[in-house]
């Protein structure tokens, strides 16, 4: 397979190599069986095959297919498939209102699991039995393919499907080649530890290798990814930015994690995006800032471009439409700061912790102890999934949470006594931000962490919040709660 | 310092080196200011320093002290401290009564952190600043000690204090120091790797190197550990193990991760201990079974002493009184197959990931969706704290929880329909077993994990469990739940 055993050569020549019958999407959209487990590319909303998709939703015999992505894609996957009907089983992630509404309405099947497990789980069984992987590259050969604007799980993908699909696609440069770093990792017992010392080093190959045999269709497209569209910065976010620049501002100067290296992730999103802006007020000095993320989002091009970072690792150029055009005009030189990984290497426990990375990740709520729920409005009906939150999250030796400190104008605290779901606990991570200020939790009792995460609440629900806090402790306990009461804002909420 | 540089001279002659100055436990005790932040060594009730708490206790001087350590420990720290009104904080885990009652008043303050990420908090700030160390050792020079029984977080302890007490046990063999492997990760950015290939491989030295300036009293004891007892499995453990066995012998035939080596971790306490029993009926053939968890119980020493395990790591010999002779009568032999890590590093979630670790661990409940609680009663009362069990949980490969369906004989479910508390969630393990069988929840969506739940579940709450389930559907929601009843079970169990 050639892969992990070190840098292969850039292919030379055309996109598709000599030899490879080029069929059109319907005619790959064919090769898959009406209830077969589909591996889809794409990371971030970018990367994610768009013909084939889109030709088995128009073709309509597929009626229980079960497609697992890297993380986030496109409408052609997301929206098409569903509501063509002929989806019953999506993982680990998704971000359309089509998609959304299936599983949270039951008929289609959701299976929410952290971005890092995915590619062991497709490789050694587990999760699914995975039949074909359609994947989007800007090149491919006989045993090797080049990936776009994502790599995600699609290493893994490749290897555990038994047919492969490849839609090469003229829209993205096939000098995104510059930036791929695919490294394998070994079934253990024979894994070794990832080589990695550099947060922003390369350790593998542009190339994601596979058994000619497996390559049953190639597809061309000429069809730019449909990336996410970041808003404006709200007042709030800024607010939210100038409380997490002043943690940090504190936090590298007596942490001595950070004392010559400044690890960042920040956690995908407009919210992410926009937090970036925090990182313009603080002063680094002479220590070196890095990214070590999930994605590449359009705050860190401006960072690089203005110098103020000395690169970023990421598995995912979830760049908008104008920063991807952006970064497509000079992929060479960004290729000397940016690499772009497989997601078990992104988003690898082990790494986050060995660089020390600092975490920006937001949720929907989170409680008076530090429990956050990043991922089901009401408890019960899911917005994105998880993702990569928990890898780095439950990692990072510093974890923040950042959101803003209420939802629906205001109307809804996203500070409440007890989440109705828990994906961050309170063992994980360190800090929550709100544009109301900094709750540093560490080293905190629970009792204590109550305290100072009223103080970071909306204030008008401070007063209903220390009310419960208070009404809780009468129970005693190390975590009070009033069990009768913990889930009462949300039952009204949801009426 | 000499630590991790590489392995060093197992010192010779006396316990205590020539020019260190013995003293009294009264006079080592008087070092320590009434409001300080001690540190002491010991993990799984074993290898904690006896004689200067106690008379720190006695002595009745100290009346706010921060007390951290590496897991349990013994009566002296986490009973005569608290009787005596010494205790102001108290992190970040305890087993004894004194020490869950103060902490559940709220007169003492808990601070409930996974394991594994202490060592680096205590060692570049954010949990507390440390006063001092308090170590028990088998013997002492002047910048050097070698630990007892248990490593846990003490290198860290010994590097994060400004002083140090040591504690001579004549109790404990000198010759512990042959399953002692001391490695100290290095700060970011000059962390690497942890080298460790071979899960019980040896990477370090068998002391813990101090600044000669540190230590300010050497005290002499001669007092065993006052360890578990295990209780012998019940009836229930043994359906519990039957099991579990039925699911490791289907999985290792399955699982490619598994077709090498079987790396296991069994919780801490009697029913780990009780669950090892579950290994002899499983057929692993030509694999190699390791341990690789945090804790070396007596059914260890059983496997070990019949061949069926290659060799064991941990942090802890948390061993029973009859096991710890056992082990005190063949250490050298033992030394060969079991090898004791800082805590940073049995726990590591990357070497936790890198092995493929196969990991169980109980809980107090779990939830129909696969949340476990695993510390608080009622989801307020804390039992023990998190422990390492997130550390495993959440980054072995496959992660199994297993406890009884039922408590207080019968009256209550351990699976219910919310968990009022969560510390592994429902991303993070993957099978749950009880003694009415194994709910496999990988790759199921929520609503079918529930089905497969209600299924463990004790007969007698099946039909309960069954009609919140179809109460919390009719309000749909990829997690459906009725959050105006979802803690009603417990708001009972509790008045």
């Amino acid at each position: 397979m050639g892969v992990g055993d070190g840098p292969v050569e850039a292919p030379e020549g055309e996109r598709i190599a000599d030899g490879l019958t080029v069929v059109d999407p319907a005619e790959a959209a064919a090769e898959v069986g009406p209830e077969e487990t589909v591996l889809v590319s794409g990371f971030g909303g970018v990367g994610y095959p768009k013909a084939v998709p889109e030709a088995l939703a128009a073709d309509g015999r597929a009626k229980a297919l079960t497609v697992v992505s890297g993380g986030g894609v496109g409408d052609e996957i997301d929206t098409q498939l569903f509501e063509s009907g002929s989806m019953a089983r999506r993982y680990p992630f998704q971000t359309k209102p089509a998609s959304r509404e299936a599983i949270n309405s039951g008929t289609v099947g959701f299976h929410d699991r952290h971005i890092s497990r995915v590619a062991d789980e497709l490789r050694y069984g587990g999760l699914v039995d995975a039949d074909t992987a359609i994947v989007e590259a800007v090149s491919v050969g006989e045993d090797w393919l080049v990936p776009s604007t994502s790599i995600g799980n699609t290493p893994a993908f490749v290897e555990a499907a038994d047919r492969l699909i490849v839609e090469v696609n003229a829209a993205q440069p096939r000098s995104l080649s510059a930036v791929h770093d695919v490294y394998t990792r070994k079934k253990p017992p024979q894994r070794e530890p990832i080589p990695l010392v550099d947060p922003v080093g390369r350790i593998g190959s542009p190339e994601i290798g596979f058994a000619p045999s497996k390559l049953v269709a190639v597809v061309e497209t000429d069809r730019p990814d449909d990336p996410y569209t970041f808003r404006e910065p709200t007042g709030i976010d800024r607010e939210i930015a100038a409380h997490l620049a002043s943690f940090l501002s504190a936090e590298i100067e007596r942490n001595p994690l950070l004392g010559a290296r400044v690890p960042l992730q920040f956690g995908v999103g407009s919210t992410g995006n926009a937090l970036l802006e925090a990182l313009s007020a603080v002063e680094f000095g002479d220590r070196e800032v890095v990214y070590f993320g999930e994605v590449i989002q359009d705050g860190l091009l401006d960072m690089l471009d203005a110098g103020a970072l000395a690169g970023a690792s990421a598995t995912s150029l979830a760049l908008s439409a104008d920063g991807q055009e952006r970064f497509f005009a000079s992929i060479e030189r960004y290729a000397e700061e940016v690499v772009l990984r497989p997601a078990d290497v992104s988003n690898a426990p082990g790494l986050i912790d060995r660089f020390g990375v600092v975490g920006v990740n937001s949720a929907v709520e989170v409680d008076l102890y530090g429990n956050a729920n990043a991922t089901h409005v009401g408890g019960t009906h899911v917005v994105n999934g998880i993702g990569g939150g928990g890898d780095f999250n439950r990692n990072c030796p510093i974890g923040i949470v950042a959101l803003p400190s209420t939802a629906a104008g205001g109307e809804i605290s996203r500070v409440v006594p007890m989440v109705p779901h828990v994906d961050h606990t309170e063992h994980d991570h360190s800090v929550v931000v709100t544009e109301h200020g900094v709750a540093d939790l560490r080293g905190l009792s629970p009792r204590e962490r109550a305290v100072a995460l009223v103080e970071v609440a909306d204030p008008a629900f401070r007063g209903d919040l220390r009310a419960y806090r208070e009404r809780a402790e009468r129970g005693g306990g190390n975590v009070p709660h009033d069990l009768e009461t913990a889930l009462s804002w949300h039952v009204e909420w949801g009426e």
